[in-house]
This record gives structure tokens, C-alpha cells and sequence, in this order.
């Protein structure tokens, strides 16, 4: 039992997909800042977007047992509500293990960015990251699809 | 109003310091195995508390926002429950700006690195990342500290 | 003579300003979706500052005598022509050496990420950076203020 | 439409290759120095062919939206004339999308290395990176190679 | 004859294996720290271990002309003795070209990360990295495996 | 006691330097080629020397447990005798910790880039690093300088 980058040498080439959600809680004035794009750094959900992408490329420099994988699509998606934001990312590759860190370490990476550029407009007891979970998983020995959506 | 770094050029340089929490819920059995620290890709914790260290110092590269800053210290432990692990990960450094974000990051890239080690031990539905949050923040202009520790 | 990170030890921390242009010539058509901000990979502008922002911070893992920084500051703004797009990196430090590379290289990273978000839309031969240069340094031995503005 | 990298997951995988040329501007003793290698940092050349070569490696990083690949080639030489150096980087792959980005970084970065190492040798008025431009294309759908040589 | 990442686009993919060794000599109280695991900073051993791994990973960006590649495994091990610390990496990938540098790297800072962890312990002329040498190859043109173990 | 990136905040800041060397053994048909510059990936001394450089910057990513550190200067230089080539890399920083590892990690990795050049021309039983280590220290509250040369 050690600490290793498992073998996959013998697996399946195969076309496999994941997607995770996180939920950033936030007061109202914050998620209409999420609607109006404009604080003081800039707009937050673009930015949080290309930090998630960027994030899902470099998966295996932040996770140390995950393989590094060429992706064949990364994105990032929002869906804000009346105090919180939802971020969905998706990740796919042709690959002989699977891409839910991939999608994991988006989602986590976009949700902090979204705290990153709100966090002057409220207090830190009101604001967090409320959850990280994978909603979806393709292609590999088994699937996966989450039931429902709530997380927080 | 636009996208940018901060101008911090003209703030004092003090002493900061930031703790974060991030929680990770899972199984009993997964839990059991954080104890034991055997799983077939080795030790969660061992492992999971280098990778919140060193994602504490690639945060600039991760949070497109955030400023380099050099650190004076960082370190990640944890607290196990029955079905839940807590990461709490504390960051100083003596800078112009402070290191909450630093700290958020590394929490939530430990707890993340915890539920690679453990996914292939339990259902993708049976296991998330509960929370993260900011508890202490003091150095800056203003101090924080969180009033209870549950997030999840 | 040999390839080395230069001695700057004994230099004076002072406040360094570094501010550097490029251009980007596309047709009009491509001008008009920077406008827009509608490509099938996305908004062109917002991304192309987030990416010249992270590069400013990686420039001494780029350009590789350059010395690692912190940085005070980093911004990146556009303007829009008939058949070119203008990139301005400003960047700001309290070091012992200067930030014009940090500045030089935001610009031509975010000039860059406009050509990979706009290649779809015209060929090869119509899009090109037409030039980058720098336009102003401030808090070092010496200052420079360039003349006027045009490159291409 | 929405910031992502796109899917390519059903292309075909074939080799491709891409060129690109950058014209780096400076004054005569500036390029007498790239001819002799002698300078305070070390050789201009030399280390800007081991820079544009790592840069890339590290394309999907810089470019937000570029797919992370595989490569199986990287090379840089450099052209000089009287007032400038042409520095040309080709790059090639065995993927599902083309090497055009990588070989447009690598060909920049490589031209801001020269910049940097000459910069003390003359007026930042002086020197400039004077374009950049992709010239071939093979490989993938669409094939391209640029009628003349000049850009700058 | 210049610097380049050599074409590797005709050559065949096939399974590669490549293993290093390095070997840490230091002070017998040192190697009863790796034993006991309880040093200022927290354990050697699993924080060499992971140190190793991430190095692997990210071999094609510190050795200057190595491809990048998929790794299909990673596993880093350690041998104690009286006076020393063997470390011993193993690399597979499924490419076309080998992974020799890619185990080489790992044992190297794998081995320094070891030395970082117990230079409070010791005088600096006490410890030292005292080789780094393939013991094994496979799955290329030629394979070649070590004869004795002995290189300090 | 745990992995930590132990607390500097109270240290003072001093001028610090730190210089390793390590020691590359090779036939002297590839030292020969150390000295005419000409391999079929190009002149390893000046790669080597550029890999060191980088290598020393981005030490606190390689080394876990590493502080991140500003660097005031680094330089990589080489003696070549009939059987080996020896890389003496040289750190210097402004800080409240000392730059050993940035050394000892900038001499290690020029070391090993050598090893990629010349492994085209010798047996893979031929070529090793032969040894790695500390030879000066300055500016901390100790200093070291190493009595003899010899680490092979």
C-alpha cells in the first residue's frame, strides 16, 4: 500500500465525460453583483469561467495522484439564484481513466474565484462555498447521475 | 470598472494571517479509512495536506485576481467525525494584502485530494465537498473570527 | 559573460511602473465580434484580460532571466478600431528591478488569446500581432514615455 | 455562447503541423550582440530558443481556451538582418486539433526573451517586437501557407 | 544542430517503462527520522513520495527538450539504510517516446525533498544527494536493466 | 508534528546565499560533446544552465515544504574534466529563510538536462549523477563552506 499514480496502462481508450457542481452561498447583493458584472475587480462570472477551465487543465499538478490527460472539452456554466450561485462544469476526454477531478477542481476553482472577487461587498461569516459534488460520470466501467440537485 | 489585480502599492506591509475550513462528508468506511491511511493510492492525509500546501502557493496562478505574495508560513490538519473530515488550513505572510484566498484554496484543494483517494471506496452519490468557508482573518484592515464551526 | 538572473541585491526597493502595448490586426468583421463579445468560444475581450493578467504573474517562469515578483498591480485594457485591436498591460511592483517584461508579456499573451478566439472567423493570412512595444517605465534609474502611439 | 474549450472529441486524430515567424526590432548593435552571444545576461539566442520551446509546452495554460496536447515537435531558429531577427518556430502533433497557437507562443515568447536580454543595449524606443504571424499550417481540415515574409 | 524537442511524430506508440534510483546519504539520527516520520515539518518519506510524483508529472517543463506525455502510472519507493536513503522511481506511458527523465526527475526531487525535511538535523557537509542513475528500461528500441545497484 | 511549511514571520530579513554543486559522470565522448556545443538536440551547457535557472525559481512548487521566495540573483556555471561535468549553481535572496534548496534544486536539474543531451550517445549504465551537494551558505544564522571539492 503506497502512495502511486495507478497504472492504467492496461485500460480502455475510451470517450468519457464528467460533470460537478458547487454552490457558492452568498447575500443578495452579491448575486446581483454576479448579474450585473461589475465590481471592483471586474466581471465575476467570466473570470470565474476561464479560472475554471484553466483549473481543469491543471487538475494533475493540483491533485497529486491523477493522471495527467489530454481534455477534449472543458466548460463552465452558472445558474445564480436569489443567495446563491451554481457553477456546473463539464469535462471530457478520450482517455484510459476518468475526468471527475477534472470536473471537481473546476467547479471549486470557478466557486472561489466568484468568492475571491465578492468577498469586499460582504462580511466572511456570509459567504462560502456551500458544496462540490459530482452530478455526472460517462463512459468508463460504470456510470453515474446524481438524483437531485441540492447540495448546500 | 474592469477586470484587474489590484493597486495595493500603497497599503502597509503587516503581519496576516487567514484559516479556512473546508469539510468533506463521506461514508463511515471512507472515514475509516483516512484513520487507517490505507487505501490502494496510499495515505489521503499525508497526501492531501502537501497538496492544500502547495495549492496555498499557486494561488495567484489559480485565482486569475489574486496578487503573488510571498508566504511566511502555511500548514493543513485535519479533524475526523463519522461520516466527515474537516481541513482547516492556516496561512501568514507579511504582505500588503492578505491571504484569505491562500487559505480557502488550500482547504478546498485538500478536501478534494481526500475524495480522489476515497472515490474508489464508496457510490459518487455517498460523497462531496460539504463546505468551505473563511473562520479567522486578522492583520488587515479588519479581523474576523467565525462564531461556530458547522458548515456542512 | 553567462546566462544568469542579474545580481539586484543591492538595489533600492522603490515603486515600479511598467505599461506595454500590442496590436492586433484582424478584419473588420473579427473587430466587430470583439464588439460583441459573441464567439463561438466565447467573450474575446474578457477572456484575453484574464489571460494577460495570469501572465504577468508567470513572466519569470517565461522569459527565464527574468526575476520572480511580487506584484502590486496588474491590469489590462482595450481599444477597438476599424481593423485592429489595441492591448494595454499595466503593471506595478515594490521591487529591486523593474516590471517591463511583466507588462510586455501580459500584452502579447492577451493579444494572443484574441487571435485563438477569433482565428475561426478569417483566415490565416488576414490576422497577425502587428507589434508590441512599450510605453511607459517609471521608478527605476531611468524613465520613458513613448512619443506616440501607433506600432503597426 | 459561452467561453469553453471546445469539444473535439470526434475529430480525427491526424499529424499536423504549424509555423510561426516573429520580427523582433532593434538597433544594428543590438543585433551584433545576438550574433556574438555576449551579453551582460548571457546568450540572446540560445535562451530564447530554450524559452520559446518551453512556451510551448505551456501554450494551454497561457491561452485560456487551447486544448492541452501532446506534442511531437518543437524547434526555433532565428533569421538576422541588419535591424532585426526573424525567429521562426514550428510545431507538431498527433491530435485531434492543431499546433497553431503553440507555435504563435512560441515564436512570441521567444522574441520577448531576445527583448529582455537586450534591453539594457538601447532606448526602450528603440526596440519593439515588430509582429507576429502564423506562415504554414498542415494537417487538419484547412491547409495554409503565407505568400511573403513580411510582417513588421 | 540546434536546440529542439525532437520529432517523435513517426515513431511508434508503444508501452514504456523506465525506473531511477537516487540515493540520499545523511547521519544515522536522519535516517531514524525517516523511520519515525517525525521531523519539524511533518513526515519525509510520504511528503517525498508525493514530491516525486508531481515531479514526473511535470518533467517535459523542467527538462528543457523532453515531450510532454501521458503517464500511465507513477510510484516512487524508499530503502533505508544505516546511512542512507535509496529512492526508487518507476514511470510507464503508453507514447512514443520513453520516460527515462521522467523517473530520473522523480527520484532527483524525491531525494531532495528528503534532504529539505532533515537539514535542521544535520551539518550541511553531512548530507548530500549521492547519485541519480537508471536501473531500468523497457519498451523502446532498446531496453537495459542496471547490473549492481551500487552508484554513491 | 506535521507537514508544514514552517512559520519565518518573526525571522528577520537578511541577504542570503546559497551554492550547490552537482556532479554529472559521462564517457568522455560526451564530455567532448559538452565542449563542442553540438548534440542532435543542440549545446547542452547553455540549456542546462537555462533549465537551473528556471529550476531555482520554481523550487517552492518542486519542494513541498519550501517558502516562496523573491530571488535577488541565480547563476549556473560548469567544469568540465575528462569523465565528468560538474554544475555549480549559485542563489541569492532578501528573506527571512535561506535559499539552499533553490541551490541544490538549480545544480540538480542542470545536471539532469545534461543527462537528457548526451543519453543518445552513451549506454544508460555509462551516465549518472553522480552527486549532489551544499557548498556554501551565507547570510542565516549559520554559515557553511564546504572543506574539499570531491562529493563523486
Amino acid at each position: 500500500l503506497f502512495d502511486r499514480v495507478k497504472d492504467v496502462g492496461g485500460k480502455a481508450v475510451t470517450s468519457r465525460t464528467a460533470r460537478a457542481e458547487a454552490t457558492l452561498r452568498a447575500p443578495a447583493q452579491c448575486i446581483a453583483l454576479l448579474r450585473s458584472g461589475e465590481t471592483e475587480k471586474g466581471d465575476p462570472l467570466k473570470t470565474a469561467r476561464i479560472a475554471g477551465i484553466l483549473a481543469a487543465k491543471r487538475t494533475p499538478e493540483l491533485i497529486p495522484l491523477c493522471h495527467p490527460l489530454p481534455l477534449d472539452h472543458v466548460d463552465v456554466t452558472f445558474d445564480l439564484e436569489d443567495d446563491r450561485a451554481l457553477v456546473r462544469a463539464t469535462v471530457s476526454a478520450t482517455a484510459r481513466t476518468g475526468v471527475e477531478m477534472e470536473a471537481l477542481t473546476a467547479a471549486a476553482v470557478a466557486a472561489l474565484t466568484l468568492y475571491d472577487m465578492l468577498k469586499p461587498y460582504c462580511d466572511p461569516g456570509e459567504i462560502a462555498l456551500a458544496g462540490c459534488r459530482l452530478v455526472l460520470k460517462t463512459g468508463g466501467r460504470s456510470s453515474f447521475r446524481a438524483e437531485s440537485r441540492e447540495i448546500g
